[in-house]
């Protein structure tokens, strides 16, 4: 699927599918928005191709799975972005491939499917293509960045009552569930840490060398810095309060395992030596002299009360009660 | 609600609310205090607005969330900074959203509550305006993580005591409450770490870049680096304590657990295998010939003897007791 | 074994073994592939002597085993490579040691065995050799990454499944690979660490001033870069993310210890008193006064109930049960 | 109390108290050690205030606790160091808080009590303040860090003897000495870690740009250098092989833990199956048949004998014994 | 001991005590080796300061110990070298101070005690030192840097065979070596620590302002770097595994505790109730209506095999069987 948007010198903008390419003269910018289809690489490989696109280029924006990258060619700039197709606040994410090629007066978005992000910016209208066509890229990277955040501000608030809950009654499921956040949130670690790179090079002295780069976009570049670093440093911070959590709760856990062992050890110390006794004195020999003593029932029990008795002073001396 | 500090060219100062904003020449030096509340944010933000500061800037001083930063426009500096409305030695802390817009006759600090820290500063009159608008935010952050300091070092004497305690009889209390500690050091920690990203900054050679920045600044903002690279360092200090404590309690009780169970595995050893001769014995079987023996309880007896002295011995040997 | 691609300058290739490499002129370029064994170590050291190769470069070139590395020397390039002989998805590796020489108009690869990296570009003929020998050695290496990222791309996918199931049903065997994984991780992270370092130095500024690196060849150390980048980053990740999977079956399973051990206290703590009461009227002494009650039984059966019922009352309070 | 040495142009010294400094002239150099102590705080700030020293210096100085620091200013050099009033081979510090002004003609030190590093040095009387004012500064911290190192080397060798005793026999007593550790050099990894900042910053090109500081000053700069950074990395090498042995031990307690129950878990196998059937026989129905049988008790002996080895068997094989 | 080698301009070399010295002259080289003893350190300081070497230098050059170092002074390059005296595969290690004063036509090397490394290079004879002082020193450090490496891959190659028999069946001797193999390494990982350093500073462009660094030791320095690079990096992995080794045996170790406390369980809860009913019929009372019952017996061992039938179904679903 291609559709375009066509902005000419008097901020006229003309919405239209690939035929509108054709009219793009230098007083146009153009938006050119191509979803990827089991049907269409072909054609849009050729398509990049005579817009001057770099194979190189070409070559990642059609691979499903590729890390995020920028990359400027003398032609236009290349920023390859991981956006997001679905995410719940568990942090359950299907990643989106999503492609810009940015020249001077041409924005071209390749995406993999339907990208929140961008229908977000192409609802704007000519807003952001009227100030460049990189401007564009940002906002679209902005608003999806926007996504992200929004789940993992929910993502925060659910951990933060979970936090109570879990070293107070830890169960298997939450801590298996603890342990698939960490998956997660270490695997969104690495793609914000490539955003954070995209942005960094995009701040970076260098960038202002590229022709599609100028002092212009500063604000805007740091705004879109701004979002990554947060996302990054956020994930960070709840991969390591998740880390924090299961290893508090280990040593909680171990210190119950001590207690409830004491209680056991302390019940079996005190009945094994008594039941012994009793045991003996079930015997059936003929000459258990001890059971002919008018007195032996009562003083087998003032004996076992001692035992009883100084295994309990003893275990509570040593405060294992 | 709105307040401010009209400062003219003899020194002299005014109080007063909005209206002195009118009455600001270059001769003047003003101080713009604004609380922002559910009523206010459409007239702050054109307030803002025609006071030249740039919409991106206003967009973030006007969130209640978003982490601190420092940016340089054409027209002012602007800081975002985290305070604290309220905190306790526990490091219970909420947070308080701070703003600073400084140009070069001008101070705008737009807040989402009570800050302590703009009070202390609000307070000396004069003293920090007649410098400059940028000592006055720099005075107000230098306040505010004061108010930090103190609550770390009560916590910081509390954990020392703490420390003890723990090692020797660890409970499950403290124990949760290490884990929570853990777990509001690491959010202070990305707190601080962004703040020290600001005073670098500030102190950078690009800074001096900037129209409002001069080489007079320079001890104020190293006093300011100083402050808030000692808040860094301290709490992720304070961080890895915590953790180590958790993790030798770990080691500590891992360690009891073990002669817990050792003591309960002597007792279990030695009484378990005694008390099955007794129940033999007390078998009603027709025939069991060692029954009808004289000395048959006597004999078992000393052979339950050898039994667990031989057991004993055997424990003693493994360094089991 | 030593074969070779001589190309001239109308792009025709010819194929040989080692006496094609008489005909090189400054007109043509030529690739010179050769596979060490026992027998051929004398006359190959001998043969890059010959053709200018540095002694400390050869010296690197012939050893077993040695890091990866980039080197630059007036009369060449040296670049020590550590492909792949064999690799599967558990991420069980067989290394093989790959050298480059490359200068203006020729490549010699050395190789301690056959090397599906070479094999793929060696078949597409003069294609890169025409654009320059460097271009030969970054195709080499691009190829044999493309080895280790398939298997990664697998093992990854391996790994996803086995998170759910070692959750719910970590066994022995499971923990086990786990750890071998991890084991062989951290030995390809610091292979491809040696890698991304030897694309950094290929894409420096530095790099240009070599007379054999020139702008034409951005694009491809770029691609090789991210290749790279990609190995390394992927790796860590899995590396941190098996870590974190022992960790957190770690407390899963000291949880599910601690009930277990619940279980266990609480069967004891209810039957070893009732079980002791009995054994106490199983005795035979001949005055047992309760022996002669004639509701002793159930008597005892009443006391009997009511102890397991308080003890029971006492664990569900304490959440025991 | 205050003390000063007066350096002529001749070489000679002059010993004297705060009179002295109102000789100094350009010819002469001087060092004044101040002492403070709860009476002379104001004196000595106006006496600092004289010497033109920059109020944010002085505050510092007086204060009782900061972390260490350099700053330049016009007129003078302020380090702030944090020495050591006492320490012992468990690594129990008490710090002492030492203040430079360094300037051409002139060093003062601050100190909040008694300073061995200080004594060390005003004893080799004009040795230094000969060299420089700045020398006196470097040397004084050269030899407080030999104080902290001594302690260190002695702790070290300490715990070396531990190592090896603490995994054969460890003990409570010896990990909570380990987790103690563990935080004091945590604590001290943090001052070390400003200090190696303070001589960093002495080593610096910028630091040639101050008066005060010349080539002269270079192989004493790197002298004081390798100290601290010695320092950093020991205490740092000292609190990983703490936490390591703490980590092992854990893993060796584990292990042992597994061993311990394993054997009680084979007495409990072996004997509770044996002592339900003694006591099933032990029961008093008038019809139990197998009680009649001439050879039911060795019957059941036999079928007892079978039973046990059955079992050790299968706990063999499963290599629990 | 002092021996010396003095090359002349015809490249004829001489061997000799300490009076070749004397005929040194600006077109000779000399090679001085020196072994501290008890007796010489007198005569050793005099002779190395009339040599021109720094106080400093010489100072750190005589101590026993003292972390890797390298510095420029005017007329020398002193470098401090830690090799190694002795060394095993278990990476017990007794280390060599080693120095070296690095001049136009003289190289000192002072060293605490017998050095391979220099025996290896005072054999080559003259090879080096025509070449330059500074090769002898990098010639014997890469020759000491060797015999660690021999070491390091022989403890790789143990460490790999263990690591299989470990996770099969560790036992407390194989995590006591592993516990103190972390501990070498650690110690190790300093020393190479601080070789990086030295091999760093030699490859910078900054070395190359000394007067005896010269753009012809470029490669022989970079050998120098890849070996102590390789050594650290190598030292950090065996570090990181041995680590790994010991979290992930506690992972397996705590999973088979939980499997032995399950087995432990199941034994007790099962034949606990029962025993417990026997122990109720064995009961003396006079009055026990079921003990009369004609069936009695077979009805209790019914009612046995029921409740075992039951438990068993219980722990098989909750899969602890
Ligand atoms: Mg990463
Ligand atoms: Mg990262
Ligand atoms: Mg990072
Ligand atoms: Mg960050
Ligand atoms: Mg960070
Ligand atoms: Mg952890
Ligand atoms: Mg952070
Ligand atoms: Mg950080
Ligand atoms: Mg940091
Ligand atoms: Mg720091
Ligand atoms: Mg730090
Ligand atoms: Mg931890
Ligand atoms: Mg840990
Ligand atoms: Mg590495
Ligand atoms: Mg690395
Ligand atoms: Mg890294
Ligand atoms: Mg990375
Ligand atoms: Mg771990
Ligand atoms: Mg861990
Ligand atoms: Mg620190
Ligand atoms: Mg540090
Ligand atoms: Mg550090
Ligand atoms: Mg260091
Ligand atoms: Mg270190
Ligand atoms: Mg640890
Ligand atoms: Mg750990
Ligand atoms: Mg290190
Ligand atoms: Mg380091
Ligand atoms: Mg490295
Ligand atoms: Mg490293
Ligand atoms: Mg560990």
């Amino acid at each position: 699927m291609i559709r375009t948007q066509l902005l000419d010198q008097h901020g006229d903008i003309q919405h239209g599918q690939q035929d509108l390419i054709a009219q793009l003269t230098d007083k146009h910018k153009i938006w050119i928005d191509i979803e990827l289809n089991n049907n269409n690489r072909d054609m849009v490989q050729s398509l990049l191709t005579e817009r001057g696109c770099h194979p190189l280029a070409i070559e990642d924006a059609l691979r499903a799975r590729h890390p995020p990258k920028i990359e400027f060619f003398d032609e236009h700039i290349f920023i390859l972005y991981r956006g997001v197709l679905a995410i719940n606040a568990d942090l359950d994410i299907t990643h989106l491939q999503l492609a810009f090629f940015v020249s001077g007066n041409c924005v071209i978005s390749v995406r993999h499917g339907h990208s929140k992000g961008i229908d977000k910016v192409w609802g704007t209208k000519q807003r952001y293509l009227s100030e460049s066509p990189l401007h564009v890229a940002l906002k679209v990277m902005h608003a999806s960045a926007g996504v992200y955040l929004e789940q993992i501000l929910e993502f925060e608030s659910n951990l933060s009552d979970m936090e109570d809950e879990f070293l107070q009654r830890g169960n298997d499921q939450m801590m298996a569930e603890l342990v698939s956040y960490r998956s997660r949130l270490v695997k969104l670690r690495r793609v914000f840490n490539y955003h954070t790179g995209i942005s960094d090079v995009l701040q970076s002295e260098y960038a202002l060398e590229s022709t599609y780069i100028s002092p212009q976009h500063h604000h805007d570049i740091i705004d879109l810095k701004d979002r990554f670093d947060r996302l990054y440093t956020l994930v960070q911070m709840h991969y390591e309060i998740c880390g924090d959590l299961l290893d508090g709760y280990l040593s909680i856990s171990s210190h119950q395992l001590n207690n409830t062992m004491r209680v056991l050890t302390v019940i079996t110390a005190i009945f094994v030596p008594l039941s012994f006794l009793a045991g003996l004195y079930g015997m059936n020999f003929e000459v258990i002299p001890e059971l002919k003593w008018k007195y032996g029932y009562f003083i087998l029990l003032g004996v076992m009360a001692i035992i009883a008795i100084s295994l309990l002073t003893f275990f509570k001396k040593r405060r294992w009660m």
